[in-house]
């Protein structure tokens, strides 16, 4: 029976990474694989890299469409959007994920995220707030600057999967412009 | 070309809801439905229903699989994991989802989702961690009390899709105390 899960197609909602490609049945996994053995709070700790992409759009390397920022905030349109209006928000303080924010970064992360998620549904007229966070590569991340995604939604329109094509630049400072003029 | 994203499979990734059975074009949608005339923050209000199913998890009536708990925050086991140890975290304070709850209350709640979310990963030895969170039937919402999803994650295995199977309470019991464990 658990073999229809694995050929259902619906069960790659988010298979992110080409990692993922090949299917497992969890249900027959041991429950623990060894929880003193896996790398992230021990022998080899995850490390923030300063180069990655979001670090190099805080340093104004690399250009975005911002909705929103504050002395510790930013977000930026997703340039390959799942959803119109697809959001990403990020601390400017260097966190990889979930698993190494401080906590109170943390808090003042996800206060932010609620307060772009209400602009951005009013901006856009949407129905709803579809909200994700992966954390490390098994949990569907691929940019190791912890983000938040913002995914309006409608009734009756389904999210598009990663990867999803990437946006017309012109279309996403458009949304971004409306987006932005609900903080101003 | 978009024809071909509705028709994609894996776009049905977050199709919670029946209403979203339909593939809708949303690169053809205009951008804004009217942002005056949205439910949420106008005319009909949405308000929380205190007979949902978690505030009767959180009065006693409901039985759950406990994983954490503490003066403002409640975790159990997803009975029906699309992870293995698919944990939902609450705030014991009503709130409907992410666009009403009080600023204050979801800091405190993404700081014990990430404390969770930690014990999770250990006690089950998981690579990784996928947070989602859905606010309203349009952004994936079924049950209308704020709740966090987290979802463990190994390499190479896929999440199910929803709605996945209903669990071996057993199985469950046994992941619970597993992960209440990290927590004593």
């Amino acid at each position: 029976m658990c073999g229809a899960f694995i050929t259902d197609p619906l069960s790659e909602s988010i298979a992110l990474m080409p990692g993922e490609a090949s299917g497992v049945d969890f249900a027959k996994s041991p429950v623990t694989k060894g929880g003193d053995s896996h790398p992230f709070s021990h022998a080899a700790p995850m490390t923030y890299d300063p180069e990655n992409i979001f670090a190099k759009i805080l340093k104004g390397e690399i250009p975005c469409h911002k909705v929103y920022e504050d002395e510790q905030t930013l977000a930026f349109m997703d340039i390959m959007p799942r959803s119109m209006g697809h959001v990403l928000v990020i601390p400017k303080a260097p966190a990889r994920n979930l698993l190494d924010i401080a906590a109170d970064d943390l808090a003042v992360l996800i206060t932010r995220v609620q307060k772009v998620a209400l602009g951005v549904k009013e901006a856009l007229g949407a129905d709803g707030i579809t909200l994700q966070q992966f954390s490390e590569s098994a949990g569907g991340q691929e940019v190791f600057h912890i983000h938040f995604h913002i995914l309006p939604r409608w009734d009756g329109v389904k999210m598009l999967s990663h990867p999803a094509p990437k946006a017309d630049m012109a279309v996403l400072a458009e949304q971004a412009a409306k987006i932005r003029a609900k903080f101003a």
